[in-house]
């Protein structure tokens, strides 16, 4: 079956607001198995509205229009719906009479404008919307029903669930599920990624599991889509694939599905009943702000300090600012070793950056050097990353916060990325 | 003109990400007075790219095409493009040699998959992008002009105002010139800006300045746009206009047009050759992290510290922890002023804050207290904002930061904003 959304009105084409009814809409769909195909925004325009519907009418079996149903001017989708569906525009008695109940339940006198709200395409079918004053309602134009929703998100989201997605399943004949299993990771670029994994689609039968990527640097999302006819048999069809994803990645997957970087740092610290001191430079407590603000991070992180000279970074975790010399791993172990003691934190990182003089430019760099102390031992690296202040910047957080989770996994802190330069 | 989007990839098809490069794309081009009139949205699909290619090129005369320009297999614009174009598919070795020297210059071998990146259609133009390995390019399909842009927003955003807004301003042949002024404030909700302007529009003759909000909460951006039929007029038509925006808004005015508010503190101490040292509690250390990065900043920050406990913060500046006690306008000026003792900074901000117990829901608020402490005297503000843990540490973050520019501006550090709750 396929099914198309239209989505309708001068702020979401102008992009004053941005479109996460569609994204809402498209995403419940697939957690039905319902897969949508093709979306077009349009502006309160009447030849735009109509020539919208009459393209989906051609192309589609089901497509969803939301808003328009307003009870001003620029609200046109019932008045355009009539015209594609060459019926005229009645006044439904029994939206009119839910409305009048509506303010009358809020004490206040309908406004006469709201009637327009009432005007129906002939011969459509309502869909209840018990939050609000928009009627939904469904009409054939071309090939296709139509599913009219109201711009409001609550009062969509409500009929989307209660009226629109049983009749769609309906239409569908069909039952099959569907589930999006994500890996993240640092350190491997996208296309090293698809490298790595070149023939993993082929592990599960029939494509019924199918591989992409989302890169937003330094991090990368791995998604495997699969699809099966209840989520017993997706589970049978997935264990091998995402075995081989893990083998593949090794230590290099950070978090899995909607877990975070710093969320697996939280917990795994949490899990210790450790206590955590950070120390920045260039990242001017940005890694401190990535996990000193989540829940039960009170009781974790015990202090963090930053500064961008390296005699102030001795200073502020107690050392001598005389015996402050150039950033190294050796002056990265020497901080974190004092920070630990210092506060009295169980662990320590320190993530000491070197960066390039001047301008910033494609060929910009810095040279990170971490390390993460405990009481009884420390553990560091040194990398260059290069590609502009925001790129180094970007690249050492994640680095810093990587290398802790891997240390505190028991998992070896250095091992090359495709980030770094090597020299 | 017409102008139309067409935006491509399983991942916003199906809603796992929210399509904010388009609102992106048509708000930057109503910025110069060009309007988007239809958007498509499409999946990685070669029957519904083409589709998509050739509806667009019968409408619009020029379209901008985003997303699918990487270099794997799921990525095909370039190869329906020439498909729709009625074009071959050619190497183009001006881009192929970019892309080597992209990688070289970061010690990396180019993995031999990114070469299907510089396939481009036959007669392409090509459109820079000096921030990635997708190449942009330009290609006549139907009766539009067709602008191939990546979908990495910031190499899209590159792209866009470098390449393809001075190609459609030349396409458009518009005679009259256009001028963005923005002014980003902080403390005043949109609704009472709209209020506070007024009648603004009616200070220029015949509707030539239009008056728009962007709210992304903590700031507000006020836009007004001009239009004239050179810089010379738009000037003479902004001045009276601009100068009203500021005599209302007042105070609240933290910056205009491409400046920051972290810009306008760092200038600022800069102008005094003053330093800062920062003292942090709930907000993590999002507070540094916001300037101490900038260029510039590494002679000015001196040193930034972070802790959620109250006792932890006046260890951490030097104070006896034995002595902390509540959060308070009083604490906040005592730790300021230890913080600016401590570190022999001129300038110190603490921004402590308590912070409510429990989940997060709409209700959870949060009590900022603030101090700006120098050796000779200190300034400061309490105020309790309210609507949730994100809210709230998004709204002491831009607090502080913009009490600062207020202290350095020689204005009132307390005025009223209408995010606080007043007891």
């Amino acid at each position: 079956m396929r099914i198309e959304v239209i989505c309708t009105g001068d702020e979401v084409l102008t992009g004053k607001i941005v479109n996460t009814n569609f994204s809402w809409i498209s995403q419940k769909l697939e957690d039905f198995g319902l897969s949508v195909t093709w979306e077009t925004t349009v502006g309160d325009d009447r030849d735009d509205l109509l020539l919208a519907f009459q393209l989906a009418g051609q192309r589609a079996d089901a497509v969803i229009v939301n808003g328009g149903l307003g009870p001003t001017v620029d609200d046109l989708s019932q008045e355009i719906a009539a015209k594609a569906a060459g019926v005229d525009l009645v006044l439904s008695s029994e939206w009119l009479e839910k409305m009048e109940a509506y303010f009358a339940r809020r004490s206040r006198v309908m406004p006469p404008n709201n009637v327009k709200q009432a005007m129906l395409p002939a011969g459509a079918e309502v869909l209840d919307n018990p939050v609000g004053t928009a009627c939904g309602f469904a009409v054939q134009i071309g090939k296709a029903r139509f599913f009219f929703t109201p711009g409001v998100p609550r009062e969509l989201r409500r009929m989307l669930e209660g009226e629109i997605i049983p009749r769609l399943l309906a239409k569908s004949g069909k039952q099959t599920a569907i589930h999006l299993k994500r890996f993240h990771s640092y350190g491997i670029g996208e296309s090293h990624a698809d490298t790595l994994l070149a023939g993993l689609e082929a592990l599960a039968p029939d494509g019924s599991v199918k591989l992409g990527f989302r890169a937003h640097y330094p991090q990368l999302e791995t998604k495997l889509t699969v699809r099966g006819s209840d989520m017993d048999e997706i589970r049978v069809k997935l264990a091998p694939v995402e075995q081989e994803v893990r083998k593949r990645f090794g230590n290099f997957i950070l978090a899995e599905d909607d877990r975070t970087l710093e969320g697996v740092v939280i917990d795994e610290l949490a899990n210790l009943d450790a206590t955590l001191s950070l120390v920045e430079t260039f990242t001017g407590g940005q890694i401190a702000g990535r996990i000193a603000h989540l829940p039960g991070a009170e009781k974790i992180v015990r202090r963090g300090v930053m500064a961008r000279d390296i005699a102030q970074v001795y200073s502020a975790v107690g050392l001598d600012p005389r015996e402050a010399g150039e950033i190294s791993r050796e002056s990265a172990e020497t901080v974190a070793r004092a920070a630990q003691r210092n506060t009295g934190a169980t662990h320590a990182l320190a993530v000491l950056i070197e960066v390039d003089e001047g301008a910033d430019r494609l060929e910009f760099a810095g040279t990170v050097c971490l390390a993460i102390a405990t009481a009884h031992e420390v553990a560091s690296r040194r990398s260059r990353i290069v590609g502009g202040r925001d790129w180094v910047r970007l690249g050492a957080i994640e680095m810093g916060l990587d290398c802790l989770r891997r240390y505190l996994q028991g998992l070896p802190v250095y091992e090359r990325i495709d980030f770094e330069k090597v020299e």
